[in-house]
């Protein structure tokens, strides 16, 4: 299905609230644990939703509505969250979340925006044209992909523990 | 790792709001998509969900601790939900899961299994002898896989929406 703004924000508001569901007050043996070498574990997530929320969709959409001479994005840093989650618990990261979405939505909301504007374009550093309304369905299909990543990382902790059970575990060995 | 109570519980405690807070109140475009023909909506998992809440994890757990001359589980039905959830509303079923879910953790609460008893054997009908360890760990990555496919339908039905960025999606091909 193609995004609509009403079936498309309200997964953007949940994502916060789901994230807290899942991993408010886990020990590290869940919110530190990875996939193996270079492979991110919940908390590492979180921090890159974090940064997505300070540079990612929200500005690169104020690159497509200005239609200004220079509509590439700047690229993202997806691994800038290794810098700027230090020192942060998840819990403050979390609410560092849930604030950012909270504003970024004010944002989309207060922008009213018609369906010229979601056609507008935009030069990704990549894959160059894409429009607002493909950001804006990737920044939802990106949040599940992510709840999805989390789960699965925290399901992996216990690929042994299942025993012969691992089997009907598909997830174990995505 | 291996499973330790302290460390499993929380999740099996989780699951119930985790999926509220991402389904409840959605449309039908999202709670009733799937991945394609005989595959599950996250209406379908919830149903699978409950369904082994009622005859599945504590039921065999019981049969395992009694150890008595038969210790086969009797098999597992994957496709219940299609029958028993007729009827019901999504949220009828996230009240349903949550009140099983709570009454299944104040058994296992109940029961003070010392590790003695985590080592204690039943007869899996496809794959023989497991443990009550082991059918625990289960319960617990069992849980987590489906958060993590029930993301992933939701995912999907932003395929074509996303245009290029595809590519930078992996949840949209797995």
């Amino acid at each position: 299905m193609e995004l609509n703004l009403e079936q498309g924000t309200p997964i953007l508001e949940r994502t916060p609230r789901v994230l807290r569901a899942l991993l408010s007050t886990l020990g590290a043996e869940w919110i530190g644990a990875t996939e193996g070498p270079e492979t991110w574990s919940p908390y590492d997530i979180l921090g890159h939703l974090v940064h997505g929320e300070r540079t990612d969709w929200i500005p690169r959409a104020e690159i497509i509505l200005a239609q200004g001479e220079h509509r590439l994005f700047p690229p993202f840093d997806r691994f800038a969250q290794f810098e700027e989650s230090r020192g942060k618990s998840l819990d403050d990261l979390l609410d560092e979340f849930a604030q950012r979405r909270a504003q970024s939505l004010a944002t989309l909301a207060s922008w009213r925006l018609t369906e010229a504007q979601l056609a507008l374009e935009g030069e990704h550093p990549v894959f160059g044209t894409v429009t607002l309304r493909q950001l804006l369905a990737t920044w939802v299909a990106h949040d599940l992909g992510h709840i999805a990543q989390t789960t699965r990382v925290m399901a992996k902790q216990y690929r042994g523990a299942v025993g012969p059970w691992r089997e009907f575990l598909p997830i174990m060995d995505r």
